[in-house]
């Protein structure tokens, strides 16, 4: 497995395998890699013919009170785990080396991000819009491979991809969870025993959400009524940020669910904040 | 010549080509072609294996009150002088071909695009940023040719391309100018005979500004303050949007002239709006 730094190498290695003709398969990360992680690599290696797994903790996505400092860095044990999982190439590049001086150009979308994620974390999406934007051109995938647990950023993903022509297709994947539901996410770590604990009523509230649809409730303020009690029980010095029941596509909340819809939360547990969702069919 | 108006199918061919290895010269155009394009498209072809010129009256470079709807729009001339130029294939395509239902992705560029041109047409540069990038996206060039004529439009483009890593070289290429020195313009159409003899003014105070510049003035305030008056005189309805020499990098007004600079001159005649430019080597 190769790791690369410079970007130059990378358009380089880039170039050669996009002549060739392979199927290139790119799954973007900021490292800390996870079972969600490497279940995104195994199945991009699965499906095409080279596996690029980028790692970067893009300080553009990162709000000036968030946790971009603290964010885990564990660069030697990411690339034993991505070249276990079958990656071909690490490219783990300097900040300096995507945003060097005088970098002064962004990749904005619009509704899609101006709520939920992106009303919480203002700037939050214009960064992970402009890196990804900015990974593709250097590794030219085929294919992309994003976890559905940021449900709303994989979205995003999808949009600039589609607005702009970028010649690949993004691929949402099934978030990959603990034991007892918990969504896998490089902050889990951050918790506290107690809180890890409470935090496994995240998804308990959300598979009861679906249940609750699923035996025929439509009415959208019922189910999310019933999950706001359920996480209050649970989780008690917990903050709800948001939990809303939107369109799968637009993010649109609804109030009488019809098609398919996706239930989304995120929740504060003292400096933490753990975001989960669930898509239903509703029948 | 092909002239192609789909997206996917530009798509198709230029990932042809660029899997060939063939050097793609791009020449972006709004149509209304005149000797300016035809010099880049003769320039392009002569520097690379194919060349596609694309034809395309973006509505998201134009402010509410601009001139999108009377832009000269004349295709099958176009076309013709496309290919008498050289040109191997043109891309048209409609404006819900680039702009679908939903489209909602933007690229912004920050202070490159703050002044001068961007102040007078707030959200130019952003529709300008979009549209290029969308527009190599589906055409992979290797290299892309514009005019210096709208200088900080191509300084824009370069910095887009820096930035985003787009895989391509942006040569900006001298301005075409008519007999009397009117910078070559699809707009220069919309003048009245009166006002078309005097805007030969605007070139001839950016000559004199070189000159005085070129035999010892360093002091911008003077060189601005005699092309003013010049301009004043050769221009009575004349209303000066914006005259300033700045660095030729970052367009940052400089008042003791060095290095290498721009003179950047836009004026209202009537409805009409024109500007130009030269580049001067502070000796």
């Amino acid at each position: 497995m190769r790791v690369l730094r410079s970007a130059g190498r990378m358009a380089v290695v880039a170039r050669r395998w996009h002549q060739q003709g392979q199927r290139v398969g790119v799954v973007p990360t900021m490292g800390a890699l996870h079972e969600g992680h490497l279940s995104l690599i195994r199945y991009a290696a699965a499906h095409n013919d080279v596996v690029i797994v980028t790692i970067f903790v893009n300080p553009l996505q990162f709000g000036p009170h968030e946790d971009f400092a603290r964010y885990p860095r564990r660069l030697p044990r990411d690339l034993q785990l991505a070249r276990r999982a079958g990656a071909d190439l690490v490219f783990a590049p300097s900040v300096q080396e995507l945003y060097p001086r005088g970098f002064d150009t962004f990749v904005e979308i619009g509704a899609l991000a101006e709520r939920w994620e992106g009303r919480a974390r203002p700037g939050h999406f214009r960064g992970v819009a402009t890196i990804v934007t900015i990974l593709f051109q250097l590794t030219r995938p085929t294919n992309a491979y994003v976890g559905q647990k940021d449900y709303q950023q994989a979205r995003i993903i999808q949009q600039l991809v589609r607005d702009l022509h970028l010649p690949l297709r993004v691929h949402i994947r099934p978030t990959v969870r603990e034991a007892d539901g918990l969504a896998m996410s490089s902050r889990n770590i951050y918790l506290t025993a107690v809180q890890r604990r409470q935090a496994a009523s995240i998804p308990r509230a959300l598979t009861q959400a679906r249940a609750h649809i699923r035996t025929g409730e439509r009415r959208a303020s019922l189910v999310l009524r019933h999950m706001r009690r359920l996480l209050g029980a649970a989780v008690p010095g917990a903050r709800i940020d948001y939990l809303a029941i939107v369109h799968a596509k637009t993010l649109v909340p609804q109030s009488r669910l019809r098609g398919r819809v996706a239930i989304l939360v995120a929740v504060r547990m003292g400096r933490t904040r753990l975001i989960d969702n669930l898509l239903v069919d509703v029948p």
